[in-house]
């Protein structure tokens, strides 16, 4: 496939900057929001592979972007390992029973991708017929942390002192959960290339609530297997993508993952984080400024970025994928999203 | 005053890392519950010196601190500008007429900390009455970035949609405000040294949800403003200690600041913080820790951080000094608390 995306992640030439959104099949879709609706629930829409395949071709259709991700939701996997999972409007997602222990550890099942999560391989497969052809498509899945803070604390927390209860307490316990998780997701994302992902991406949204030590041990380390499990399953070339929000102070440590490229949200200036990786780097226009501004502080505030990134990578845009630092947000504007990647291609063309 | 914690921001010789808590009067005491249940609110406890001074001392009696934070909260200083503030139980602080544009910024009162911010002015003179002699007292104020935060989003908020706003589309009216706010902190906070604190603290709670470039514009730009005009007020002496949260990416730049120290939260290694910095470094334990472990995994953690500490600054514990990576939680157990001051002290005895 000539795609500038998969160039980019393959150190192949690409005619200009690649982009795409986090989260870009969203509720900033008036034909999300329409689909979404006719699910009935956030969950069904998940578990409906005619549904999430449309919802994730609609931002294709509209914009010029240069990838698609499947849509889904990082906690199917929880979900599929016996958890109770709801989302409830306004509150995110929560589980009736969240861990308490080793025996709920204990308790949850080991998973069969192929058969457990049939309607992603379903979802993905639809895709693969549906996309446009110069279009890769990204499969993902959250972190063994960013999961298992979730299962632990059963939903949103301000302070995550269940998890950091085990992390700190019981460490043995929580390297139990996490490596169970881990090899979840590992099973899940090879299955997922199987399907015919063009690319991974895996979320780490919690691993910056961490110290450094603990987010190499307990969040890093997890990652790294997920990952040696996919290379060593045969799949040595799939571009991999790994994402720590609040991760900016760890980019050296990341970089020693087997990945293709580093995920970056809008604290750390991409010319900090171009010193201390070779890697590709993913992002980081703060979401926010898709919500509430226009077309002019848009180029302004892109350019800002850009012309970051160019100093210090050597007088080049290579090695770079724009993204947001985060997930797009319900209130973006859809004109400015068009904007955005007309700006991004443009600024880059080379 | 022969005091361990103004001796380090000193550059005197210490007999061991001395050791404060943010919040150490809080909801964690069961003394402090019943204090605020007799004020009625937690607004009242602020405005009544002789509960505020109550509860200041109340974990001075109890632990071997180092320093005493005076009881009040960053908000009182918007109260005085004229706008209205509630304290919502579980829900925070809430300003019922947030700032909607320039008309509300220019209605601000310019304050006169003496006449509008009395009560704090007489708890502060109280507490040099009654702490002990050799325990210092530090003022504060919260940045301007943060109070203009609160002051526009009304509230906590979750992505900052109000002021970002501001930001990105109408920087001028941001800057207005923050000059504003920034001249009313300055003010207080002199006033607050003339009452006779020993120390202040800067607490930049939400620098660290912006790009690094907004931070350097919108909220450092405003605490150098702020420091500079504490030092050209004849005040060149009086410690000054700046903390943003999340500001670890920074600390190269908030070191630029005529600050003695920064403080620094539990996601940065004190080792890295120290190549970027020669001040006085704050912090950094989780302060999850002291809700959710006991002796043993303080000791354990707390010997992580020194030792990291003590390699990095070349075999000594000299220019730090300890404290939490943020605000103690109400759930901190007091007799951990107890445990941590005994460990830094012992670990670090000169």
């Amino acid at each position: 496939m000539n795609n500038n995306f998969l160039n980019i992640l393959g150190s192949k030439p690409s005619s200009y900057t690649p982009l795409w959104l986090m989260r870009q099949a969203g509720r900033y879709l008036p034909e999300y929001r329409e689909t979404r609706a006719k699910a009935g629930s956030f969950l069904n829409l998940c578990k409906n592979p005619d549904l999430a395949t449309e919802v994730t071709l609609q931002p294709i259709r509209r914009f010029n972007l240069d990838a698609s991700i499947m849509f889904s939701d990082i906690l199917v996997v929880p979900e599929a390992m016996g958890m109770n999972l709801h989302f409830i409007e306004g509150e995110g997602p929560k589980f009736d029973n969240p861990i308490k222990g080793q025996a709920d550890i204990l308790n949850l099942k080991p998973i069969n991708p192929i058969h457990d999560l049939a309607y992603v391989m379903q979802t993905i497969k639809n895709l693969k017929q549906e996309l446009p052809k110069n279009i890769p498509l990204i499969g993902f899945s959250g972190s063994p942390w960013t999961l298992a803070c979730y299962m632990l604390e059963g939903g949103a927390s301000k302070n995550y002192e269940k998890i950091k209860g085990f992390l700190y307490q019981s460490p043995d316990i929580l390297h139990l959960l996490l490596n169970k998780i881990a090899i979840a997701v590992a099973d899940y994302l090879i299955e997922q290339i199987k399907s015919g992902v063009d690319c991974i991406m895996l979320f780490d949204s919690w691993g910056g609530i961490l110290s450094e030590t603990a987010f190499k041990e307990f969040s890093l380390k997890y990652l790294d297997l997920i990952i040696n499990k996919i290379r060593s399953s045969g799949y040595t070339d799939i571009p991999i993508i790994s994402f720590t929000k609040g991760g900016g102070n760890w980019i050296e440590y990341i970089s020693q993952l087997n990945c293709n490229a580093i995920g970056v949200d809008w604290t750390i200036n991409l010319a900090k984080a171009r010193m201390k990786t070779d890697k590709v780097l993913q992002g980081n226009l703060d979401p926010v400024i898709l919500s509430v501004t226009d077309r002019e502080t848009i180029t302004k505030e892109v350019r800002k970025i850009l012309n970051d990134y160019y100093i210090s990578n050597n007088g080049s845009f290579d090695n770079l994928i724009f993204n947001l630092g985060h997930g797009i947000l319900p209130s973006a504007k859809p004109d400015n999203v068009a904007a955005l990647i007309d700006i991004v291609h443009n600024h880059t063309m080379r």
